[in-house]
Parts: structure tokens; sequence; C-alpha cells
């Protein structure tokens, strides 16, 4: 029946441990887009539209992509449109989404967040948003009390090396039930084509308290800030690479290259590009490496295709798409390569937005395990890759070419503070697969062994493995 | 059991869907490789083999390739050799093809078209023989009876910009319970690197009484076969691109490339056939988008593989195969975000015989959505992917990335008139995929609801996209 | 229940397949990397470390691989550490593969072979040690036994051109259950990259006493290779391209370079190899089909990614991964085209490391079938894909784009005597396939018909395709 209690469990095995040891387990979101003074403040929404859809055009660009595709005009997306009419829209939008893990969850979300078992579509609409928005007006429907209904204990935010952090702080000093900590996501620091890359560096520096005028200035003013990240709690970097190309470099042609680049010039060779950055990842792995950091890399995204999409709404508004630089694998293995001659390889976990990328780089990434466990893995299914069948195939790819049992699991990459039951929906794949593979006679049938595996893949091996409560 | 009522259909919500919903809704082919004057002429076929495998060197050639692979020679294929040895020569190879989607094609079609229910193979071969001459002798095994057998409704073939449309024309005045469109395909007007390119637009102005001697002739002179082709009905243009490449020029270069093709010349740059193709894609775009057309876009073919099995027996013999331009998603959304800034981005459906490009391309296509219910969406599974897997991986992709309730299903593709159970075999594994999803949870056991979506893949939603009936 | 009778036959048809056909099927291991002189001299192996992880360094790199994803110290992988401790380590390391084949083979190593089915974890490792030590005393697990316990007919093993062949004709000599044959592998002979490519030229030349100084001559002593290892029983040769770029070029160029690699030259741009390959590949086909040879290319491999596990450990010792050379079937096809005109196409098996070429290179090969029953095939899951969604995603290409009842089957590709039950593994799978699709109604349930085919794939075809007992 739908979405009841054995949702995507077919088979004995899979309901067994998924009831039995993955639905209890706690959540450490280890990457997110949710914004720290957002839960600091705690703020109350207006109604199910603001918390669920668009609120002054942060949201749920997921959703925001399926409307455009049900030929939703842009005023009832990301517009000034009514609250009531954008709701509306969307659940004309969901009926028409079967197969989609957007229809899934969302209808997830109404039941575990709201108690709300109705069919999302327009008979049930206005009486959905009467009882979600009647909820909403309640303490209870607050961030920091709705990442608390989802037993959320460590919450890992995406943030700026020039960030002060100020809202990690004060979070920090309060006495909530999770842990809101930073992440390290240096992408602006080897974006030299950027046009106001100079700026940038000034206000990196000043973060710092350090004057930078040299290649070698940047990379110290980075160290400081890892450090400054660490002091804070953040125990994971996040490099966002939608392209990646290894490239040597003399320490001369890097200075040149950062002078060239504080002097306005944005004008840079696909090859001076790679140089830069791969000096810049050298750097930070030797960093992260020596604070116990673990690395990820978000790889072989194709961002804003539509300019005018970009022009008119904005970034980070669901005009993204997967990648295509299909030799990824070849540069990611002569980076890791050159990082573990220099014994600077950190701990890595390496995020494809292409999956026909996975088995490359699962593979490539074996060839430097060691001495860690599981010192590099490959990231769970990410982004458009965040459905049934990508989490499946993600699994599978991990299980057969590397150690699953030491898989970190699920995390959200959401901006939404009702996205939690992904973790669920994680869970029940995860368990379902176990089951299937118990059923065709792969897995013997020892609950103790099988439940600890998949309680350590929900919570225990990402507490251990990042060292949040070390 | 084999080919039985519930074929692909192994669960009962499968089953309720395709008996009562999908089973008897009639046929909008989109796109097939039918001839019109065939259709119009409506020959009676002497045998089997005429018909089925090879008339005159026409036919199927996804059957020839397999009779290749189990090393039958070429004259019992397309060659001389006598039509009761050829048919034996395919059943034969039929006998080494399970789980190919030729073995219960073929199957299909003997039951579907002519109640023959016997398993092909050595043993059943004369008798098989027999029963279909027998029948292909009466009047009910001509072209437009099968048609109508099969319930089709719109054949839409395929048709060069400078074709006359007479059959199209002639059909039209008929009273038949189907209708026979044409489809605009100007790959001719784009392939400058032709040798016969000039004759070829000598040919193309002729059949618009128009001069075509400088690239804005070339564009006017498409405009008005395209505005020719919808007063006869068509609302589709097809583009073959086995490879593209997005590539912006000014006027002055495009007028100096269609000079130097016009004088004969065929050694252009890649660079230069890039610009040319861009160049005459975004115009008839534009054109396309001010008739309410649908383009479609056929994508990654590697053709003539062969240079022996081209020069001894043809084109489109069974010498093509998928191509491998790995970076088709990065240029196809150059090209649609300059449409779209120009505001002449129509209704486009693309297609990849790569199914790598299919994640890609489908999640580049979200990009660019907006104001017209599903205005872009992947392509059924093309060609070599028209398997039970490949059909399904497809829907998988167009429900995970955007709205399979929108999709406009299943489409031939066909050379020949007993191909149409392969809309059965569509449908079929499109409940299958339905059901599984209410197996496990997914979609609601809504009966009234999921009848709806799935007769509206099978039908309606072609009938409304693309408006043949309007 | 875990790996008992029916394991990975979740059907009756998969099972009846199984039992009644498969399972008995003697085992053709058309390609594997033992070695002739350890078969010859029939070693007693010290201990289960010994036989089953690593010989002095000799051994089975898909576990190393796993062994060091757990973090496990190289000296307990490939090291001077203790046999019991690297048993021991080994065994953790399994404890947390769940899903990976290493588990699942790991186990049927120990119940096939050892008669020993316990669960291998912690609390088992001493009595599994004990039990398996003691069984390795006995004459019964030496080589030549081991083979002749699995039922293995013939071994192909891998061979330079330059290899005496001294133990094959051993071998050969004695009354053995199974032939050794070697396999004819002359990558060494275009690698003219290669510092000791002069070295290797003259040995190649002592090898059939023929002077080698022109590009003609190394033609000519390959051609006598191929002679002479025909006379040894070889009929397959194995090419391993881990990448491969079609060129062509004149003799003179072809001579030149030839003539800059004795020279000690190392320094060609990626065309010249590219030339040099092409040339070289084009004579060999030709050779290859005057002797009925089958020509293997195992393509798409990236070797040695970590520098330093090559320096500190060596070459295949698990720092290999799959390659990403996306283009490769573009240039397959010109070579095959090529080959064709030629009429030096000889028969065909492409193995490729990166699983989104087969589609490609299937479809590819299609186009030069004819004259010989199955002349091209795309070969079984190699290596990383040695999986159970690895093998039956080949079968199921192999299956939809040729036909798949001409299919020559598995092989081990392996280094271990205690690998055969990989074969156990195929066939399971290939029966459930075969069981999914009667269940599916997409195969008739005539048990004489399936049989026959599930044989033939299991040992048949490749009896009579290879020819080894012509």
């Amino acid at each position: 029946m739908f979405l009841d209690e054995n949702f995507l469990l077919t088979n004995e095995w899979a309901q067994k441990l998924f009831h039995s040891y993955a639905n209890s387990e706690p959540i450490i979101d280890y990457h997110c887009h949710l914004e720290p003074n957002v839960i600091f403040e705690n703020k109350q929404y207006d109604n199910l539209t603001k918390i669920w859809l668009n609120d002054n055009g942060l949201g749920d660009h997921y959703k925001w992509r399926l409307m455009r595709a049900n030929g939703v005009e842009e005023a009832l997306i990301t517009g000034d449109g009514d609250d009531y009419q954008k709701f509306i829209a969307f659940v004309k939008t969901l009926e028409k989404a079967p197969g989609n893990p957007i229809y899934e969850w969302s209808h997830l979300e109404m039941r575990r967040y709201f108690g709300i078992d109705l069919i999302i579509n327009q008979e049930n609409a206005a009486n959905i948003w009467a009882l979600a928005n009647q909820k909403l007006q309640t303490n209870a429907y607050r961030p920091k009390e709705l990442l608390e209904m989802m037993q959320v204990k460590v919450v890992c935010t995406t943030d700026d090396p020039a960030d002060t952090l100020e809202y990690h702080e004060a979070l920090a000093k309060e006495n909530n039930s999770f842990k809101v900590l930073p992440t390290f996501r240096p992408d602006n620091a080897w974006m030299i084509e950027m046009p106001d890359y100079a700026d940038y560096i000034e206000r990196l520096g000043k973060s710092a308290g350090i004057e930078v005028n040299t290649f070698t200035d940047l990379l110290r003013v980075l160290s400081a800030r890892v450090a400054y990240f660490h002091e804070k709690g953040a125990r994971l970097a996040d490099q966002g690479l939608n392209s990646y190309r290894y490239q040597a470099a003399t320490p001369a042609a890097l200075d040149l290259l950062f002078a060239r680049a504080l002097a306005g010039e944005t004008d840079f060779s696909e090859g001076e590009l790679a140089q830069f950055s791969t000096a810049v990842q050298l750097h930070l792995m030797k960093t992260y490496q020596a604070h116990g950091w673990t690395m990820q890399m978000h790889l072989n995204a194709l961002r804003n295709g539509s300019s005018k999409l970009k022009r008119e709404v904005g970034i980070n508004v669901g005009g993204d798409s997967m990648g295509v630089q299909t030799n990824l694998a070849s540069h990611v293995v002569q980076l890791f390569s050159e990082a573990e001659e220099r014994d600077v390889l950190p701990k890595v976990i390496v995020y494809s937005l292409n999956p026909t990328d996975w088995l490359p780089l699962a593979t490539a990434m074996q060839s430097f395990q060691g001495g860690i466990v599981q010192k590099l893995q490959l990231g769970c299914a990410w982004w458009f890759n965040d459905t049934y069948d990508g989490m499946k195939e993600q699994l599978k790819i991990m299980a057969s070419q590397s150690l699953l049992a030491n898989f970190t699991g699920m995390l959200t990459d959401s901006r939404s503070f009702l996205s939690y039951p992904r973790h669920e929906y994680f869970r029940r794949i995860l368990c379902q697969l176990f089951g299937e593979w118990v059923e065709e006679g792969r897995l013997p049938e020892d609950e103790a062994y099988l439940g600890q595996i998949i309680k350590s893949i929900c919570y225990g091996n990402a507490s251990s493995y990042f060292g949040f409560f070390d």
C-alpha cells in the first residue's frame, strides 16, 4: 500500500532490517545547504508554500524544475504570485509526476512532519493547505524543532572560507539536541576567471587578518581559515569542481597566474585554470589531512545552462544539469597519485553528478586505499541521482567495488528543513537491497551481523569516520 | 506462458492497467519510415519474406543484422536468393536469439496480424510459411488494411523538404481511417560537406519556386517549405544530427560557407560544419515555433561503419551503430540557451542512440522548460534501445527527471507494416512499470488516476501535444 | 539460504536449467593468467594464505584491493607479514564486504574445493584455517588435481610472443585430463614508447631465429611466432589495448617509427603511437585470420594509477582501474572496416573494462558480421565488471544486440587455481536470466530448446568456436 510501513520493502528481510535496525537510528546530515542564521533565528513560516516551495526566492529548486516542466509560469514558481496559487500549481504538477522521487518525498514530508496522509491532488489541496498551515503556526514547526523531530544530531552547512561563522558560534553556545557545524567550501579561492576574484581575495585575507599579495599568501590564508573552521567544529571540506583537469605547474607560473588574477584579468586558458586549481587542491589536501578532515569532491555539474533563467531568476534555481566531462576519472587519478607521493592524501569522498563516472571513480579510488578504514569512498547518489534507481545503483557500485559496510551513508544536500525523510527513503532502499541479497542467497541469514551493518551505514560510520564527537 | 495475455505483466496492477486501459487505445505513429506511395498504392505482397524480411532490397534491417550474426550470406539476406530459403535462414537465426526483442516481436507479428501462434523454429517453418502466405493473398493483408487492423490513427512519414508530398495529398483525399502526414526532415540542407550539395539546393529551390543563391535564400526556401508541409498536415520536424557541436558564426561567415558549398567544395573544418549547422538549426527552430510544430532531434548515430557493406549493399541496411560523442548534452544546452534568448525555442523531443546521453539530456532539458506543458521531453527508446531494458530505462529517466504523465509515448521508427505490435510491447512495459511502483508503495492504488495516465501516454498526450486533430 | 543449491536462482525455470543443464558441463577457461610452469611443477601450497591470498607477492589482487580499503597495511597484504595474520586481516575485510562478488566467491571457494561451509568471519577463522591447511597437505590440492576437481578441459594461459612455451610442450606430453594451451599476447610488439623496446625486439627476433631490423622484419617475426604458437595449440590471441586510436600510415612512416624506437627513442606523439599500433594490429589480424584464430581485444584500462603503489609493490597488484576513453567504439569501427576491406578480419571478441562501451561496441560489431557464425562478439564481463550486475548486464546486451545462443561464455581471467567457482557463479546468473525471461513470457517453456542453449553457452560454443579439439 502507498507509503505504508513497508514502503519500498518487498521482502521479509528488508522489512526486518528496516524496522528493527535502520528506522530508529538518528541522523547525521554531513552535507546540506541549510542556512545557519535561519536555524539560529528559528524562523516561523507563514504557510506551507513558504516552508515547502518558495520563501522570497529561496526554496526547493527540485520542485521548481518540475513545475516549469508542467508549463507553470515563473510568477507562480519563484515570482510574486499568490502563495495559495503557487501551492495549487505545485499540486497539479505533482499529479503528473508518477515515478518521480519528488512525488514520494512530498507525500512523506506531509506524513512525517505534519501527519497528513492525504494523497496530494487537487481534490485534497484545500484540506492539506489548511491542516499544514494550522500546524505551522505552532512552535513545534520552527527549524530547530523540525530538526529535533527528525532526530538530527549533526547538520553540516556549506560555508565560504571568508565566512565569519558567527551563527555557528552562537548555535554552539545553545543547548540544542543537534550540532550545527560549518563545512569549508573554498571554490572561490581557485576560480581566478571570476571578475570579482580580487575582491574576494581581499575579503578572504581580511577574514584571517592576513594581507594576500602572492600565491604563497593565498595558501597561508587558506591554511589559517581551515584552522579557524576546525576550531568551530568543521571536520569536512567540500570542493565544487564542475569540471576538473590535473595539470602541474612551477611556483613561478602559479605566482604569475595569481598576480594576473589580482590585476583583474579573467581570460585564462583551460591549461592555466587547471594548473591553478590543481595547485590549490594539493595545498588544501595537505591542510585537510593535517587536521584529520575529510575532503568531499562534487564533480561534473553543468551550471546555469539557460542564460535567460540565470539572468531573470538567478543561480541555484533549477538551471543546472549533469556534466559530461567523461575523462574525469583519469584526472582525479593523477591528482590522487601526486597527493599520495607528497603524502598529503586526506580521507576523500567523491561524488559525480554523472553516474557514468561512478564505476571509473570507484575503481580508481581503490588504487589509493590503505592505512585508514575506507580512506576513500564513492559519495552517495547526488542531486539528480537522488532517486530510487540512483541510490540503489550507488549502493551496488560501492558494494561491488569496495566495502559497503564502511559506507558513511546518506546526506540531504538540501535547502529545506522538510527534506529529512530522504534519509528514511535511503534507508528503505538500503534495507531492500540487503533483503534482496539475502533472498538470492548472497548473504547469510544472520540478523545480528546484518543489523549491525545497517545501523553503521545509517549512523555509526558517519559518526566515527568524520569524528564529530571526538 | 510465452506471449500469453499477461506477457511482460508480472503483477496484478500491471495486468489491470494494461487490459483495462492501455490495450484498447488507438495508435499514433508520430515517427516512422513507411513510404507514402506504398500506402497509397496499397501493394499486395507475394509472400512472407517480401513483407517481413526483404522486398527487393527494402525491408527490416534489424532482422538482417541478426542474420549476418548467424553467418548467413548476403544473398539470403538482401541478395537474390530464394524467398523460402531466406525465410528459413531467418528462422534458424531467430532460434539463436533468446532475449532479443526481435525474437518477441517476430512472434507477436505472426500472432497479432496472422493469428499464427506457432513457435518460430525449423520444425514449424513450412507450416508458418504456408499459413501466412495464404492470408497475404487476401485483401485484408494490404498496407491500408494492416494499418486499420492495428487501429492506427496517424502515420507520420519522413520526408525531405524538396519532396512534392504528392502521395500525402492523394491519401488526404481518400476516406481512410487514418491520416498519413509528412514530417520535415531537413538534414540535407545543412550537410554542406556532401558532394551533391549544390544539386540538392537547386532541387530544393525548385520545389519552392525560389532561386537560391545566398544563405538568406536558403533560409527563405526552408521557411517556405515548412509552410508547405504545414499545409499538407505536417506538425513535426526531425533533425538527424549524427553528431552536433554548437558554434556561433557571423552572417558573412555563413554566406561564405554557403558560397563555397554551392561551388562544389566539400572540405570544411569541423568548426565550419558546426557553424553552418547551428545557424540552420536556429532558423528552423524559429520557423517550427511559429507554426506550433515539435522539433525532433535524433542524435549520436555512427553511420555506415563498414565501408564494404555500404559499397556492396547500401545505406540503411544494418551498418549503423551507436555514436560516442559524449559531450552532446553540453552542445545541446548551448543551442537551447541561444534559442531561448532569441525566443525561438519550439517544443522539442530529443532522442539519443547512446543511452549514456539520456540522463544528461533529460536533466539539461529541464533547464529550458516553462510556459507550455512538457515543452521539452526525452524521446522514447530509439532503435538499438528499443528493447525491454531500453524502454524501461527511458521511462524511468523521464519519470525521475521530468513528468512522465506528460510523455507522448511510443512510435515505431519502422520501415515495415508489420511493426505495430511494438506499441503493444511498449504499453506492456509501461503498465508493468506502473504495477511495480504500486507494489512497492510508490503510487497510490487509485485505478481511475493511474488508468487515465496510462491512456494519456498511450494516445491522448500525442494527440493533444502534436495537434494532429486541431 | 546462503549459497545453498538454489543460490542466485529465484524461480523454478532458473533452477531447472541450472541443475539439469548448466551445472554438469565441463569448463573451458579460454583466458586466464595461470602460469604454465606452476601447473607443470604441480606445486604444493603451505597454507591457505599462500594458495588463496599471496604467494611471495603473487596472488589474487582482487582481494588485496579490498584489504587496502579496510585500512590493512601492505605488510599484511603483499609484504612479509605472518601468513595467519594475513588470513585474519582478510577475514576481517570480508566481513565488511556484503554485496561484493569476492564475498560470495570466497565462500564458494571454501565450499567447492574444501567442503568448508562455515561463514568466513573472525569467529570461524581459526577453524577454517586448520581445516583448509589440513587438506592442502594432501596431493588432492595441487594445481593439476584442482583443475581436474573442477572439470576443467582447457586452460588458455597468456604468453608473450617471445616465450619458449617449454612448459606448454612439457604439459602436452603428459596425460592430463585437461589441455594447457598458450595464448599469443603481443602487446610488447607495438609499445614503441617503452624504454626497453629495442631489447624486447632483439629477444623476440631470437625466439624465431630472425634478425629484426625493419618494420617488415617485425611483421615477419610476428607471423613466425603465430605459426609457432599455433603448432603448440594456441587458437587465440589477446591484444591488451588500454587505449586505442585508429590511424593509417605509409610504409615509409612505419619504417621510420620503428627505426626511431630501435634507436632507443621513447618520445612519440599520440598520433605516431596510433599509427604504429594500427599497422601492427592489421598485420596480426591477417595472420590470425589465416590460422583460423580468434582475436581478443581487452580495451579501456587505466593502468598503475598510483605511482607510489607501482614503485613500492609493482604492477598487477591492484593499482589499475577503468579507463575513460569514451570514443573507443568509433576507432574500433575504423579498424574493423579497414580489416574488412583488406579481407583480413578474423573472429574477434571485444572486452572493455568500462561498461559504457558495451552497447556502442556491441552495436558496432554487428556491422561487420557475416559468413561465420558469430564472427564477432562482446566479451563476457571483465574484471571489475565480474559482478552479479556486470555479468547480467553483459548477457542482456549480447542478447538484445546479437545472438546470445552463440555466446562462448565465461572465462576466469584469474591468477588463482581456486577461481573456478566463478564459472558456477556465471552459470547461475545465466540460468536466472533465462528463468526470468520464461516467467515474463519472453521465452517458450520448451525445456529441450532452452537446455540446449544453456549447455552451449556453458561449454559447447567455446569448444566449437575456438576449435581446441579439431
